[in-house]
């Protein structure tokens, strides 16, 4: 049986506390290769998922043309969401994307099952929260190659899935930029800015 | 800025790879400790959340009344589920929770924002998604600590809520097992019994 050290600990610690949410202010012009494109995407075949139903599917998205269509998406939500915030001028500066910087974005689905899965019967969502755990081991073995991944969500999910000419079966749960960094911030950005401030365990633990 | 090497990109795939959805054919009857379990919630902390909203909270179940309400929550609908499965000989010898035999039963919930949260405007889901992240980097956290976590489903997550006394707010997104194991199995058990096989990364790509 597989175990671990002391030492594995402090590893997995440090690429967890590591690991950022990557934008277009810092990502560089370098190719992610192929070969390390794979290695993110098996690690997240190895995710666990509701009665083993793997339901996961995954787009690359590496055409210029694609990329701007679904940045014209976020930018036109990003301008719509903008009156919503209290803290406009901090809203303003924040840069909450990298699509066309990023070398790859990465579409990643969830497909759901024509039979019945087991273990999601009563817990409908279990099947898109398993394609989040895969999104999630993408992360964190990206970052130990040194590739940035940032997560975009002010898309309109049928939208991009239309722009990519997928099929109605597969629902958007994810969109990635994924490329290499200038550098990885040490704390996330918005902790950094003070948009708001890390919780403590204490406050998250329910009596 | 910290980097990593060839041999903590290992590691984590080590990790990645053995950790297990574990239930009650493998807990032991031994105690996790406090410290242990303050190991595990804060990785939960260092996940990644929508617009850093950090929606998490966890509910830790230790008292045997709780848990046997639980339980039967799960049995009621394992038994309602089993006519919908094809392949019933094995559902039936299927254990698919650990809720009595682990140390620790930990009930982790999404919390609503009051307030607009930067990025879940047009994907609602999103602060689930956080949610999810963390409860992956606890069963990451607690695999490197030979601790095993099952993720049980097969529950009402609103009468589980009520069981633990946790008000509407909060939404139930992981009702988890906790505990020290016999042994991890060194493949998912779904795809050892034949429930399923796993997929290969060629038929999970879109063209």
């Amino acid at each position: 049986m597989i175990s671990f050290t002391k030492e594995d600990l402090n590893i997995l610690d440090k690429i967890i506390s590591s690991r950022r949410d990557v934008r277009g202010n810092n990502f560089i012009d370098k190719k992610v290769s192929n070969k390390k494109l794979n290695i993110i995407l098996e690690s997240a075949l190895k995710a666990p998922s509701v009665g083993y139903s793997q339901p996961w599917a995954f787009k690359i998205v590496r055409s210029k043309d694609e990329k701007n269509k679904i940045y014209k998406n976020f930018k036109r939500n990003y301008l719509k969401s903008f009156p919503k915030f209290e803290n406009r001028p901090l809203y303003k500066k924040l840069k909450l994307e990298g699509i066309k910087e990023s070398s790859i974005n990465i579409a990643v689905f969830y497909k759901k099952s024509n039979k019945e899965v087991l273990g999601q019967t009563y817990m409908k969502r279990s099947g898109e929260y398993s394609v989040v755990c895969a999104i999630h081991n993408m992360w964190l073995t990206a970052r130990v190659m040194g590739i940035g991944i940032g997560w975009v969500s002010i898309i309109k999910p049928k939208k991009v899935r239309k722009i990519l000419k997928v099929s109605k079966e597969y629902k958007l749960i994810g969109y990635l930029c994924v490329g290499y960094t200038k550098n990885f911030l040490d704390q996330p950005e918005l902790k950094k800015v003070g948009w708001d401030k890390k919780k403590n365990l204490h406050d998250c633990i329910l009596n």
